[in-house]
């Protein structure tokens, strides 16, 4: 069987102004990034009329598990066979962050026979947009310690910097660290750390802006630390937030590719989707809705965490209302909910199947309770049985949904076509009524205290006095109305990453509570949240490489 | 008088396919960033005959002074001056770094009407090559960590670690750091840094390398430390070289831009000119010599490490012979050598700059040492009176050079005509009789003497006996037939950064010597070195920002 590597070159690349030209966006608005790649002007963005008023489409999943679940490709798919059944159609998607792609992780732009290409582009430097992020992280980090060595006129506390530095790459060993050794020409010596790039402040602001204007403005809100009396500094205050918001001027130009079969793709920004929101730009969805009919987006993680956010944070921030929810599942993946080693998956088991299928009818359920006409798309394994299949459309009819499977990482769009007229219906049918989970006026415990009851189902949430206390100073510091950003793991409705399928009666512990005053939300930590990934035994790294004709091998 | 940003500003650019195809570079070769800026395809450097066998011709200057001296501004005015005059001229640059920028230093492209453009650009990500390199550097440096937290079968002893980490940011706070703190989970605790990214080898080997196979070839060679027997450790043991070639692939295209005038450029790569070679890529160099009549290039700092560094490393290395040289000064500069305060340089004073021409002297004939003709730019200020003028030009004709004033700045390559005509006239004479000033079978610690003595005119050389122990060990290692790269002050011939003129009867200290044996050189540290810059009390990033119609405000 090919590797998705080998399926990517095998494919043939159209020249991205065709690509553009199918999009709608003229030649004139178009910055090429070599032939394949290209971002789009913000002058067109703002000056142009929209040519459509597209629908939204939210792909999300049920709980990640060992086995594999494909929301990526079958967003992809998805998009192919809309556009081949002649829906105008805009796939968006998040860049993949190139730490993970030394690691164990290979690639993040789909697979099969639905990827979104030139595939080794995307995912190494891409056109910079990550590395720009990195870059307005560290200037302000440089800015703070700067600020303290030449004589710390604002007051601030070393012991409360919560601005850590940040690197795109898998390195433990920069979790923990400290800085400013050496002397007194390298400045005061205090904790430091540095976060994946994803998990930036910064790249979570750089997705939920809508303009330049908007993102310095968010990038001045951010808050680094605090003075001994807590009083909160800014990277206004540091006078950062010009520089950072040049840094990242031409990376809020969203980007454009194309899938294997020649559609549109914008992939643009990629939040960490637990201590931030874990969906692609604004800017990209709403360049997407301005030129498509329909635009299929995807958010991170399961629909616990990523859907949740897409919908009560960027959503609300952007004032998008999608028209409809497509929940990923494989039978594969459902059967490990239901109890099934990952050795046995490969057996067919209606029983364990059936056991863990409440984990997608939960998922479903509770895009229902947003309003959401849901579709399940039902990712193809060749091991999948008629019987499972079929017990898994007769679950989802009962919830009033429809469960396709589909083909599309082997088959392309037409491996979808199923999908997309399901989606078609649903969004014809004009049901989505949708409304955030909590209004924005709700105190943030009482918020925390929704996404816990409504979405986890969780019997409680567990908040320390202490932080009961910091979410009031929050409140009163003017970021009541804000919504939060709940950081648990991604594989379990619950806290607990080993209660698979459908946990109930669980608590929801609140550990930490910090304010994301830039991205305008407040993250609530629950459980252990790596914000720093390492490398595993043996990384990919080893394996990638240059051939002869200086091609990259071992991206996958 | 308009900043050098508003002049960049008021230029026209032709689109980059117009100034490629001035170039000799087919369309087909051109790989576009934006519509101002493009790499040349490895493919097209590769299958490509010459068009032309360029001369080349190196720009350098006297020891750096607080006047300023102008040599990017001179290597562009005269450039566009040698294209005016109806030769075909490819200008090579370095990149700038990203750090200094957001420091005092404004950006490095040029100034007035002799610069390339798009400045704000070239002087922010360009098109990435340096996040390339840190990239690079920074996932050696995690697999270095996670090599030694897997169980280190290699045997790396954690304190015998020499490669730092590197970030293209100036932020003092780096310098020297303890990583992997925080438990079990994080790694074994360590010392460790970073350096800028232009002080990183994965730099200077970026520059030096032919193509692709080589790029891998010295990366594999990076030594990173050595067990606690001291054997060494290179970057191919921990399979790390594959991965780093992947990342640098399409960074080592070279790229083009533009001069204000529409010459072509190539501005490509940027390592320090202490610790590394201090001149652009060899990629760039040659293939502006393969379509070019000329080449104009400039190297780091002043001649006595700049120029040496090009002839002795990158011309040895990539097999070079430039054909003239041109030394760059200002009256203003030579009076600071001569002694003047810097506020008192507007005022005439023949007697001063006759003291400290003994500076520019010193070069022309450390240049001619090489076998090259050499010409004198005197880059114009307005306070240059006749007198003093006429007083450089005359010591210079003793030295058998001509000594051009030149309006550049002002005028453009109008403005340096005279000295392509001088320059053309030296070429044309097949005056140069180019070779490096030491074998490569001299011993290390003689090739440092040869140096110090022939171009620093150092009395003698001081090299501890523990030093001269480990220069031996690397000629055991088999790195005996390498060239010397010696990091000392730029601002004097000798180690003591305020003995300015020409000092003699001065000891050359040598307190460090490393190995870059990917690069391919012995570093011999003489002296206070800083390898990652801090930003000053009112950094320039507080000023730089976004004006309303989104352009960047503040470079300057």
């Amino acid at each position: 069987m090919a590797s998705d590597l080998e399926i990517a070159r095998a494919a043939t690349l159209r020249p991205i102004g065709e690509i553009a030209a199918r999009a709608g966006i003229p030649e004139a608005a178009l910055i090429p990034y070599g032939k394949y790649k290209a971002k789009v002007d913000f002058g067109f963005l703002a000056g142009q009329a929209a040519q459509r008023e597209g629908k939204l489409v939210l792909v999300t999943g049920i709980n990640p598990t060992a086995a594999g679940e494909g929301k990526t490709t079958t967003t992809v798919g998805l998009g192919d066979a809309l556009n081949a059944l002649g829906t105008k159609t805009m796939i968006c998607l998040r860049e993949p962050s190139l730490g993970p792609c030394f690691g164990v992780k290979g690639g993040a732009t789909g697979g099969g026979y639905a990827q979104v290409l030139p595939m080794e582009d995307i995912n190494l430097h891409f056109t910079g947009d990550f590395h720009a992020i990195t870059s307005a992280n560290n200037l302000l980090a440089a800015m703070i310690d700067n600020h303290i060595y030449w004589g710390n006129s604002l007051g601030l506390d070393e012991r409360r910097i919560t601005w850590r530095r940040g690197m795109d790459m898998n390195d433990r060993a920069l979790r923990a660290t400290v800085t400013s050794l050496g002397g007194v020409a390298n400045g005061f010596p205090r904790e430091d750390g540095f976060d994946i790039t994803v998990a930036s402040e910064v790249m979570a602001i750089f997705c939920l802006a809508t303009d330049l204007e908007d993102l310095q403005a968010r990038l001045g809100r951010i808050i680094v630390g605090t003075t001994r009396e807590g009083v909160p500094v800014t990277a206004r205050d540091l006078k950062a937030d010009g520089a950072m918001a040049a840094l990242l001027r031409d990376a809020l130009a969203p980007n454009l590719v194309q899938t294997i079969e020649g559609s549109p793709a914008l992939v643009h920004g990629g939040p960490f989707a637990n201590i931030a929101h874990g969906c692609n730009s604004v800017m990209a969805t709403k360049l997407g809705l301005s030129l498509a009919d329909v635009v299929v987006t995807e958010a991170g993680f399961g629909a616990d965490l990523g859907a949740e956010k897409f919908l009560d944070i960027k959503c609300r921030s952007a004032g998008l209302s999608p028209g409809a929810c497509v929940v990923v599942a494989t039978v594969r993946a459902l059967k490990m909910h239901g109890g099934v080693a990952k050795a046995a998956l490969g057996t067919e088991d209606v029983a364990a199947l059936r056991r863990g299928m409440v984990n997608l009818a939960r998922h479903v359920e509770n895009m229902q309770k947003f309003g959401l006409p849901v579709v399940v798309a039902l990712n193809a394994f060749t091991s999948d049985t008629p019987a499972e299949i079929a017990a898994v459309q007769e679950a989802m009819a009962a919830l009033g949904t429809e469960a396709v499977h589909c083909t599309h990482w082997a088959d392309g769009g037409r491996g979808a076509a199923d999908l997309a007229r399901a989606v078609l219906r649903r969004l014809e049918a004009g049901e989505a009524r949708f409304a955030p989970l909590y209004p924005d006026s709700l105190p943030l415990a009482e918020k925390i205290r929704t996404v816990a009851r409504e979405v986890y189902r969780a019997s409680d949430v567990q908040i320390p006095s202490a932080i009961a206390a910091r979410l009031r100073r929050f409140e009163e510091q003017g970021f009541a109305h804000v919504p939060v950003c709940i950081a648990k793991t991604q594989y379990s409705f619950s806290a607990d990453p080993t209660a698979l399928g459908a946990p109930t009666g669980h608590v929801l512990p609140v550990r930490d509570v910090r304010l994301s005053a830039g991205a305008g939300f407040v993250v609530a930590i629950c459980g252990e949240i790596m914000t720093m990934p390492g490398l595993p035994r043996r990384p990919a790294a080893e394996s990638i490489g240059l051939n002869a004709e200086g091609g990259i091998e071992g991206l996958f």
